[in-house]
């Protein structure tokens, strides 16, 4: 209901006022998960789990202030904004690793399991033709097993050094900064003079320019074939397409009230690209372990394959999904 | 002009009148191919090459007679129609084998230069952020190469095999029985009695019912979310509904004078699909060698998802050219 009326009578309203209740929204939700995320420190099964739905409510609202604090600069106080919008993406960065390998290990997990065959064994038809397949399958099943093994011992460790360094980093003196500063913008928003502008006048500017940037960028997204399928270098582009529709979808947000829905599909497949990119290239380098068997390097091999696949697969879902016409690339 | 002639007046002929011709015709083709391939056995690289066309032109003449042969095996000397028909299966599978072994390796070579990018350079752009992917394309470039020259290995050994063995049996009192009766096909062509029955009683039937088993194995086909895609025994329906499409070409060839062109594409995507099946599972053998460095096997494995993807990709050709809505699963 308040975003109804602030969406609604908006056109009346200063930028500041716009701006700032907005801000101190994703504020005091950014102090919410950090008490949160204290109060469930204890490593419990369910305090873990708390814990770490806590870290990405603290992540999402450090995306959405920084995010907001970059576009609308201009109504605000801009050296302020400029230094905490870095603080702020220090600390998701750090906040978002150990959740990234996580998901990262899931994903290739899943991805083995799927590859080997081991999760649909309902599916065999147990008839005398199966036998080349079964045999080949088996084959990839010993390796399979062991690339598992070793994609979990590796990902568990960087996920748990992660781990240590985002606690390192939630007790620092640095963090401590962040959080006095958000506190501070919880009770008041460093405004600019300009803010007293009418809001259609000083914040759909940059919003504009926020989503001409996205429409830039998905533009030059090359195209198939120009693209070689394995190198993942050229991931780049559609990396920052996936952030630049979150300044888009942020500056949206805080303009219209909510996100654009025709953008959530689009978003979505950007993340899945990202999430199989950095899969491939764990996967990658789990193969240049030294001394791994044969068997071991071949799974990660034919895994590796499967997650640019996934890459590619993504874009095409992005394409699909992507609701304005003359901006893509064919495929 | 021949054949045009052929099929506007086929409603008029008796069934021997239009299956002695075709049959006449594809002897006279495979007498004229065996005797090219003759003259062109020594082995220079013009001779080579003109050999390799004879043994293909051979090839395609034996199976056009088996399987016109079995098509209409009412309308000829059964007994005499069955046993060529088996003795023209075993020499176009025994001619086939070299030239499968060649076409495996050459699509092999191709996937892992597409894979490793060595075939792309002019397109990298040589930026810093290229590092990352430039590693890991220079750690699959190694593997890619030893991959390379061990299916190279195994391929041209398994091929210069099968080179002997088509020549043992081009040799071999059994093919002379082959070339006798076929020699004797091309002046008369055994027919049953019921060949002086109408064209349209006699060989529309056994068309229909090759196009009907064609339908048929086409309906039945599993659909994706049915498949495991790395499971290569679960693609031997694609590979039946293949034969039944080559019956249902020649039985259309008789009695309509020429392939159904609608089911040229379809046709060609189930080659595709039988070729990259093959392929992958080439890929996956020769990472079952022992004492082969881990990233050899890597590259094997990347190797043999990209041809497991192909699988898949024709299957979706196959889909997207079928011209009968009915008849395929959706994807």
């Amino acid at each position: 209901m308040r975003r109804h009326d602030h969406q609604t009578t908006q056109a009346d309203l200063t930028a500041g006022a716009v701006l700032a209740p907005y801000l101190q929204e994703q504020a005091a939700e950014f102090l919410r998960s950090l008490r949160l995320h204290r109060e469930n420190s204890a490593p419990t099964d369910a305090g873990t789990h708390a814990a770490e739905a806590a870290a990405g409510a603290l992540r999402r609202s450090s995306r959405r202030i920084g995010g907001t604090l970059h576009t609308f600069r201009a109504a605000l106080d801009t050296a302020w904004a400029e230094q905490l919008r870095t603080e702020l993406a220090w600390l998701s960065g750090t906040l978002a690793r150990e959740h990234a390998y996580a998901t990262r290990l899931n994903r290739l997990l899943e991805a083995l399991h799927a590859l080997s065959g081991t999760s649909l064994p309902t599916a065999r038809t147990g008839s005398g033709s199966d036998a080349a397949g079964d045999k080949e399958r088996a084959a990839l099943g010993v390796g399979a097993a062991r690339a598992g093994a070793l994609l979990e011992r590796q990902l568990t460790l960087a996920r748990t050094r992660a781990h240590s360094a985002a606690l390192q980093a939630l007790g620092s003196s640095r963090f401590h900064a962040v959080a006095d500063a958000v506190a501070l913008l919880a009770s008041e928003v460093p405004l600019a003079a300009a803010a007293t502008a009418p809001a259609e006048e000083m914040l759909h500017g940059p919003a504009d320019r926020a989503e001409q940037q996205l429409l830039g960028a998905v533009a030059a997204l090359p195209s198939d074939e120009a693209v070689e399928p394995y190198n993942e270098a050229q991931d780049a582009p559609w990396h920052r397409t996936r952030l630049l529709l979150r300044l888009h979808r942020y500056a949206h947000e805080v303009v219209r009230g909510a996100p654009d829905p025709v953008l959530v599909a689009p978003g979505r497949a950007l993340d899945l690209h990202r999430d199989a990119s950095e899969a491939a290239a764990a996967a990658a380098s789990a193969a240049r372990t030294p001394r791994i068997a044969p068997a071991t390097a071949y799974a990660l091999g034919v895994l590796h394959a499967d997650q640019r696949h996934e890459v590619e697969a993504a874009r095409g879902v992005f394409r699909e999904s992507w609701p304005y016409a003359t901006a893509v690339t064919a495929p």
